[in-house]
């Protein structure tokens, strides 16, 4: 078979599904429940296969930061395990109403939620991302094509063999659940040119595999990218607020996408307010790249290149610019944020409201710290990632994001004139 | 330039302008208001070049068809005209805060709307496209990029200066609307491959062009795509409601895209209601390809074969298949719809709850014309065509549809454990 047969006999397959899994809440629910259930049972088995994944990536010579995220030892496979329970308890979105409107003509009109479809998840390392897209896909009534990294193969093989129990435990098709066989590099091109046969594919992993996925793809592309979020600290923020958001936004975990990556000082902060927010930045350790009036305010802080503030550090390093008020705080994020989270610390509302009307990115906070750029703390109880795209959905997607809509219109005869 | 560096600086150009239409309700109306003041005294102007068009297409031997598409006299810019002053009366949808909630933590979530950024619309004949989907791109905060067909180009000129001047009476960046220059087809390939300088494709024309955009597109694309549409007749149908529902679904104008393409009749459906059904569409002057149950009721129906039934015949020309019951329909729909719209004429409630709950189209209608299928006629006051994608918009796509969202988060202090 060519790649192009192989994905297409596969989504048709998975589309095939489809109607199973639409309005059987309780059954999808159960599936997901049983797969927990499974993936606990097996988890020796689980672990002995990512031990070999684990083997084969220390010959290739993967680098540690690759192996930990390859990594499966028992309390991953708990979490992963009461993970898939969070996603089964969460409320199923297919089949809510959630405009209705009616015409003078005495039309009624209902706006519906229903699955996207057949949605390609393209992923690297993780293999946790086996269990927890799968789930999300079907608790929203989509069928998925994994197709995960080469290097997590065993792995992902006992994780999609507890997902395929769970759906045969629970009477559903398994073909809603499927992996692409990896290795060839050739299928997942062909995932990316299945344009009517997948609806579409989400890519969860770093910038290279976004990017490809996003230059090749022919079929429409939910991108999760990373984040060149900004703190600004206005000359009215509170000085306690300041420093505890600076340092919770960058240092919380510094290598998630919500981290802050710069941090923006009014230029009409008080000194004693800056030098505190940079003292208790690089008292926790954090590298401080900074321009020479908040150099002057921290002596640890070395200068900072031009494309410092273009560039995700990921780490405990922080760029750090003087801003004239909001309107340069707003002109700095214009032009170097990435659309992910930006957030402006002030007690003025009015300030406030400038900064959140002219800032343009998928989440936009005031007073509150970047790390929340999360779905589990946006309340949506999980997340598939974070969409930094303008199209259907923007910021943390959750089963929510996983759905489109068809209206139904409700008539009694009405022809038109 | 090369096609790239001509894209690249429309787009940045465009890009700058949006700030300047945030937040600008009362402004973008008056510009569109004042391209429509335009429109009207330039009347003979704009009919001048296109009737250099029209010679000059009749020269290279456009079809009928074409031309009729080309073709702009008094009235149709009196409709043009008109049409702006429609869109200009819209409520602005930016800036609408549709959703609300909060998180135990005492963080306060909004959602609001936001324009998708710049928008490239690529279009073939209709110079109308000029004015009216700048309009609704403008009124919806957006900046586009127009590339039109090479053979409107002179009444495209003047409809752009038209638009231009509009922007300029308002106090608006006449970049806010640009067209890229017709007859270089490598530009529109540049268009397609703009990634983060172009939000979103726009497609507005026959199948051959949106195929070809949805082919070779790496920017997101909302296509607006044809119907192979139904009409389901089940048994519980109101005779008199099935005979004016076939005929106007059917009739009323077929070469619209909700125009229905095929009728399904209910074995169990009463002979005489079934040959009214028939009756009536071949009285009209419809051309009938039904299968040979459908044949016994009318003898003027003809025997259709089996690709009449994934054909759009966008004329007075209608597939009949003879199904069993809503579940014969259902079945028959799902093996044949393009997605579009579909409709089902009863008076059992159960029955169409089945259909509507089946059917997975954009628009699902129960006793209705498929014909409503129409921005206008949802109660959106215009549209810039009938999404049948899954992501982001789906069916008629107004102002709405041409927005999303950001979340503003608004805490006080609160830091991430």
């Amino acid at each position: 078979m060519t790649p192009e047969s192989t994905i297409t006999a596969m989504a048709r397959a998975a589309r095939a599904a489809l109607p199973a899994l639409a309005a059987a809440t309780a059954q999808k629910a159960s599936a997901i429940r049983h797969a927990a259930k499974r993936l606990r049972e097996r988890a020796s088995e689980l672990a002995a296969a990512n031990a070999q994944d684990m083997a084969a990536g220390a010959a290739r010579g993967l680098n540690a930061a690759l192996l930990d995220r390859l990594a499966l030892d028992g309390s991953r496979i708990e979490a992963l395990a009461a993970g898939l329970e969070t996603v089964a308890a969460l409320p199923d979105p297919v089949g809510e109403a959630f405009r209705h409107w009616t015409t003078p003509n005495g039309l009624a009109f209902t706006r519906v939620r229903v699955p996207l479809g057949v949605i390609g998840i393209i992923y690297e390392s993780r293999p946790g991302v086996t269990a927890d897209a799968a789930a999300l896909c079907l608790m929203s009534g989509n069928a998925c094509l994994l197709r995960g990294g080469s290097e997590a193969a065993h792995s992902n093989e006992v994780l999609l063999d507890c997902m395929a129990q769970g759906l045969v435990e629970a009477g559903l098709p398994a073909a809603a659940i499927q992996m692409v066989p990896a290795g060839d590099r050739a299928l997942v091109g062909a995932m990316l040119a299945a344009h009517g046969l997948i609806d579409v594919i989400i890519p969860r992993g770093g910038k290279g595999l976004v990017a490809r996925v996003q230059a090749d793809a022919r079929v429409p592309v939910l991108a999760h990218l990373d984040g060149i979020n900004h703190l600004y600290i206005d000359a009215a923020a509170d000085p306690a607020k300041a420093v505890a958001l600076a340092v919770n936004s960058k240092l919380r975990r510094p290598g998630v996408c919500g981290a802050t990556e710069t941090i923006l000082l009014d230029a009409a902060l008080s000194p004693a307010t800056a030098r505190a927010v940079l003292a208790a930045l690089a008292d926790a350790g954090c590298d401080l790249r900074a321009d020479a009036a908040a150099r002057s305010l921290e002596p640890r802080a070395t200068a900072a290149t031009a494309e410092d503030y273009d560039t995700e550090w990921l780490d405990k390093v922080a760029s750090v610019a003087t801003v004239d008020g909001v309107a340069g705080a707003i002109a700095h994020v214009q032009a170097h944020s990435s659309g992910h989270t930006d957030a402006i610390v002030t007690e003025n509302e009015a300030t406030a409201r400038a900064f959140l009307t002219a800032i343009d990115s998928a989440i936009v906070m005031h007073n509150a710290s970047t790390q929340f750029a999360d779905g589990g703390e946006f309340g949506f109880g999980a997340e598939i990632g974070i969409a930094t795209g303008r199209l259907h959905a923007r910021g943390p997607v959750a089963l929510e994001g996983l759905t489109t809509y068809k209206t139904l219109v409700m008539g009694s005869g009405q022809v038109r004139a």
